[in-house]
């Protein structure tokens, strides 16, 4: 997942405290709709409206995404290989119920033409909306005001609907309005390069449509994945007298033509409710899909926009009463973190065995594909803030386990082996040495469910389903790894989440997550033997995985006195920064893999994030050492890597360059940094701006089972206040420069949370807070030195 | 190149003396078309005809292939990289001339139906033609025979031709002849398998076309390759009286078709001659070509098909003198090695700064690329054959220098990288892995330069064309190679011989042959100063060539006390021998490369072949061991690796071994070992097996510019004879259990040779052989094992 850090954006104007729960562009951006469709994505875990122009054009990528809703095509090889998958899923987009179009006079409102006298959209982050208003005067000379407001419903998971209204500015005008809903919209080759998406041409057959007075219904399939999504529209109208109407429909279009004269003051108004449905074609015919998302149409016309509206506040205040994170000393990074959170709770609607893509539903990048970013990035945030959420994406991996199990056997290998990325379960990586190979997806899985069950306390799910993907995996790492004669145990030939390296042996992250995954394995078949026995685990085999879990080899240089990321990383040549433009990152696009691998450039934190997933198998002295060794060959071409080397930062003290980090993973959207936000929002970086914040600064740790803190505040924020769930528990936490509060403000004095702080145990009782004073920062020396030019900009 | 050791092919019956110059199939063979069509093509270097039926179907893969003839496609990637190939070249068919179909009454002769009384056809290899008879019933009854004899002449390129003849069996019969030239011809998708070649459907595109009397002459181009072809037929009639005669045409297709009625005894005769000429589409413009091919094919007409046959005797008389092996004891085998010193004697007419493909043009697996095959096993032996072909082959490497080293510039290294794969000279490796990383191919170039220029003394070609090949390919290595503390020089995530390794540090083979090729390079550009100033080479870029040679790291494992093929590999996990079937062979189609890359198990000779390649860098106790321990874990799915293990395994004592791999080596195609026949012939295990026999029992090494050998012959040979050519003398070697002579029976008494016979230095002078004692061959204790099931079969 490459970024460049750099771009030619112009820098935001300040923020004001103001705008702190809002996302506003006032420009129009012709150059940057792609950028903004995602920046002003809504969606509800199910649905996903990007932010495209109610009018549909000009648009950057045209989108409206159903979870888990696809279409596979085929992957060819110039030089085919064993177990090279065959097929691909891409997420295609769902019909398009958004559209709008409007004619004033003869002439398309298109931004593209006349003048725009002013243009504003505003994504509400308390309200889940987007807002926009506009003034236009066409070519002709006839100005109009366009106001909306859609949202994709919190609440009700089929339901997105647009509010919309246009009232002259001056004279009377003649307007048509076009209102669509249209299958299978063009959608453009996004680029060259190997992250952009797939692009089928016509995705859905159409199968069933239906009219009825203004409103509709069109039923379309995908023709390989066997998916069926019925979509329906309600319309409500409020135009002047004298407005005439008419309903058209295609196979792959319903249109709804409003037409008719305006007078300054009598604003024609629409309201469209959208509801869409989807099911595996052998499921639920198409009349019955139909049925379906028209009933949820009407209901939602029947309860009133306003009823939507009320809605997304309850759910929202809700989850903002957890997720919000208030940042005193730095406006921007209040806002940007504000915007992150609000990516995440959308995203962490999915509920009901669905999992979050790497992009959300907020664009196509990556074929809409599932990777490690999920468990590796944004469980380990929703097992605090939505831990149901976790639950529930957990759930997914667990009903794929058949397809995993598959595909460990069609690999000659045990246990199961989970997608690199996928929609529908199965492997679709069409790069093995990136792909395949990188077997830690497994265990970052497993660990999500380590965190989630050590957060939760939620055993009932660890028998019936955390059980089955801790054993499966933890029977991968036993099976796939060998004893050398001196008694340790190897993992080789794999790939780390450094994608500069591949294929290498005894990767520190891979080695030591597969630890905790065989560890993990084993204390809860002991744990639950019943559900063990189910799976035909025996002591023996629990003894096994223990074995094996304290035999890890851990490739260390003593000579430099750091790990090796991998196996004889340390000695492998360095990279010539000397002889690397600005213009050759990312390195991917400029360089062979042929250079990268066997060099020491990093792409993205490798060793860093195993210092922060597996805290306590490193000494302070090391975690200081491995910082600045990799911190001087890390160029972070990846939006995973700043969140992690914030956090690392930040632990040995380095708390400026941790701070500058944290606002790189925050603002990797809202800038644009990677110049990828096109393709859809980087939610593994929104979630890893959490983590900075709250491991880094906050020095959260959980992995040995119990919750600790080592907070410590950068120079740049005065206050920082987080919350997060602890077995049920509300509990805040509260840094100044001066100390750290821990209070549960929904408890009753009966309940209570342990924790430590700065080595110290606390417990946190109902109603009253414990505060603590902030230990001074021990100097940890000069800023270990970045690549040249790749250090994070300076706030 | 991957093979399977077994076949269910039949065994071949006895092979009489009388038969060793001929290859005869007596059955129609249907189910094994292709493979008969490689075992009978014939081919002049330039022109090759595959051994397809006359009258074209059933057919296994029809062709008829022109070196350098090819058309590109598009490569496309399901994950893209930086500097993948976004073309590769795939040789096409030109117009295939050598179509005589027949009808009898209505009915076309076809080998699946009717009835075939007698079928057969013989590869001769002293007059260089295919012969074939045919007695074949019609379902309506009517008995036809049909001789054929067909040639593609040796000493005239352009031209091929086919005497073909027939006459009824019985009564009298109608037949129809009908004569095609025939462009575009149909050809079959052969299979799955990675290795096979892609198929372009009516690669050419009809530019001109002509007919005068029964002759013509079609020309066609490619369309994106820019080639163009134009194709000649000339046919001499000879019907009964009242026989009618008509030419057809069309935009791909030539038509002559005669009919009549025949009488026993009065056969109808037909003589088709062809040529064949090729250009670049800017260089002739397509009448021009049509008049080259018109002219060649007329003069041969007029010269008549005796004078063909003629010729082919006169060219191979003088070819056998010097290539004729005679191995006495075994008559499969030696009838074996002079089909395979044939089609070596075929390819090697490639002469014109043309090289030889994989396949040569026998066939089109791997695309008619041409691999490391040919500078690695195929002109080294050509070397001693025909050196003049040897540096046609260098000439074309050089020629494609300019690509080579903008490809360098692409993967941003220094000097020249040539291609893996390629026939126009540009990288058409669509798996970097097993392409792009495996750089070896430069000091297999740089190697073939060496060992040309030490066996003819050309020290003209050296200065003109050797030099730059030399040094643009050490200062490949130069820059590619890094330091280490300890003062070594190493060569990180380079890919060796053997595909079931790869990406891998300091592999072996590459590190020596890269000492080698630095080395080399340092001593022709001290020889030659003028040259290498031309090329900007200056004192202290050779004194680090020579540093970086001195210093080149070999990974050796102190506890086995073998080498490591690469670093690390005998530490990495064995190979599950025990549960791998005999049905899981080749591994590569059933195993995933991430099982096979991290594991010992051995595709083909590496380090072996690189004990066979650089002699002198290895002990010979070294040597034993580490035959012992490669040979344990080579599984040979390649069929490059037989050959090299049969030197290394004559070399330390393992004679009846060696005898297997030899045979194994020499009976590739005519048994079809590896069931990949029917793609091509492998030249390059062809040429193996001279090398099998002449290096491993012959005892040849030259790689110090000496010329030794250490000969000892196993119990099945009586007597081994080989000829070679040094500085220009022609050398006989005549082996038996008792004796080695060394004659030079072309010199003069002037005229000596220097060799060393088992470490003692003698000298050969014309009129009188030299002949020495054959010492005893030292017990070299028990054969090691191989992996189970994967011995060679034993003889």
């Amino acid at each position: 997942m490459p970024q460049t850090r750099t771009s030619d954006r112009p820098p935001a104007g300040p923020v004001t405290d103001d705008e702190s729960w809002r996302i506003r562009r006032t420009e129009a951006d012709l150059h940057r709709l792609a950028e903004t469709e995602s920046i002003f994505a809504l969606g509800n875990g199910w649905v996903g409206w990007r932010g495209n122009l109610d009018e549909g054009e000009p648009y950057g990528m045209p989108g409206s995404y159903l979870n888990g809703f696809y279409e596979e095509r085929e992957l060819s090889y110039p030089e085919d290989g064993y177990g090279f998958p065959q097929l691909s899923d891409t997420a295609v987009s769902a019909p398009n119920a958004a559209l709008i179009r409007l004619w004033v006079g003869d002439e398309p409102l298109d931004l593209r033409t006349g003048t725009l006298r002013t243009h504003e959209r505003v994504l509400d982050l308390r309200a889940g909306t987007v807002e926009r208003y506009t003034e236009w005067i066409s070519p002709a000379g006839h100005g109009v005001r366009v106001r909306s407001t859609r949202l994709v419903s919190l609440p009700r998971r089929p339901v997105a609907a647009v509010r919309w209204a246009v009232e002259p500015l001056d004279g009377p005008v003649e307007v048509r309005i076009v209102a669509d809903l249209l299958a299978n919209q063009r959608v453009p080759e996004r680029s060259d390069d190997p992250r952009a998406a797939a692009v089928i041409t016509d995705p859905l057959t159409a199968e069933y449509r239906r009219c009825t007075g203004h409103d509709g219904v069109l039923v379309h399939r995908t023709e390989r994945s066997g998916q069926r999504v019925a979509v329906a529209v309600a319309h409500q109208v409020d135009a002047p007298d004298g407005f005439g109407s008419d309903v058209d429909r295609t196979p792959d279009r319903l249109r709804l033509t409003l037409a008719g004269t305006l007078r300054p003051g009598e604003p024609a108004r629409l309201v469209k409710f959208a509801a869409y449905e989807c099911a595996r074609v052998d499921a639920t015919p198409p009349e019955e899909l139909a049925d379906l998302a028209v009933r949820e149409a009407e209901d939602a016309r029947a309860d009133g926009f306003d009823a939507l509206l009320t809605g997304q506040r309850a759910v929202l205040d809700a989850a903002w009463r957890v997720a919000d994170v208030q940042l005193d000393g730095d406006a921007e990074l209040q806002q940007a973190i504000r915007f992150a959170i609000f990516h995440l709770i959308q995203a962490g609607r999915a509920e009901g065995d669905r999992t979050i893509p790497a992009k959300g539903l907020t664009g196509n990048g990556y074929d809409g594909h599932v990777l490690w970013d999920t468990e590796g990035y944004v469980l380990p945030v929703l097992t605090y803030l939505a831990p149901r959420v976790a639950r529930s994406a957990l759930r997914w991996r667990h009903a794929h386990l058949p397809e995993a199990r598959e595909r460990a056997a069609e690999l000659r290998l045990p246990g199961a082996t989970f997608p690199w990325r996928t929609i529908g379960g199965r492997e679709c990586s069409g790069y093995w040495p990136a792909g395949t190979a990188g077997l830690h997806v497994n265990a970052d899985i497993a660990d999500a469910v380590l965190r989630y069950v050590a957060a939760t306390g939620d055993q009932e799910f660890l028998a019936e389903t955390g059980l089955d993907l801790l054993v499966e995996t933890a029977r991968l790492w036993h099976g796939f790894g060998h004893w050398s004669d001196t008694g340790a145990f190897h993992l080789h030939g794999v790939t780390g989440p450094d994608e500069y390296s591949a294929v290498v042996d005894d990767n520190v992250f891979t080695n030591l997550m597969a630890r905790r995954n065989l560890r993990g394995a084993a204390d809860a078949a002991e744990r639950h033997p019943a559900a063990a026995a189910r799976l035909g685990v025996d002591p023996a085999e629990v003894a096994g995985w223990r074995a094996a879990a304290d035999a890890v080899f851990i490739p260390y240089d003593r000579k430099r006195g750091v790990h090796q990321q991998s196996a004889g990383f340390t000695e492998q040549p360095e990279w010539n920064f000397a002889r690397t433009g600005e213009d050759d990152y990312p390195l991917l696009l400029h360089f062979p893999y042929l250079e990268l691998y066997r060099k020491q450039v990093v792409k993205q934190a490798d060793l860093v994030l195993a210092m922060q997933r597996c805290p306590g198998e490193f000494t302070a002295d090391e975690k200081a050492r491995n910082v600045a060794y990799y911190e001087a060959r890390t160029v972070r071409d990846s939006s995973l890597s700043a969140s992690p080397q914030a956090v690392l930062a930040a632990e040995v003290g380095h708390l400026d360059l941790a701070y500058d980090l944290f606002a790189e993973s925050v603002l990797q959207d809202l800038a644009d940094l990677g110049d990828k936000t096109g393709d859809g929002l980087h939610l593994a970086s929104l979630a890893g701006a959490w983590l900075a914040l709250v491991q880094g600064f906050g020095g959260l740790r959980d992995d040995r089972g119990v919750l600790s803190f080592d907070p410590r505040l950068p120079a740049a924020i005065d206050r920082l206040v987080f919350h997060l769930y602890w077995h049920g528990q509300r509990l805040r936490v509260t840094l100044t420069w001066n100390e750290a509060r821990y209070e549960l403000p929904d408890a009753d004095p009966e309940t209570s949370v342990d924790l430590w702080h700065h080595g110290e145990p606390l417990q946190v009782t109902g109603g009253t807070p414990v505060i603590r004073p902030m230990p001074p920062v021990p100097d940890p020396g000069p800023e270990p030195p970045s690549p040249p030019g790749r250090r994070p900009a300076h706030r």
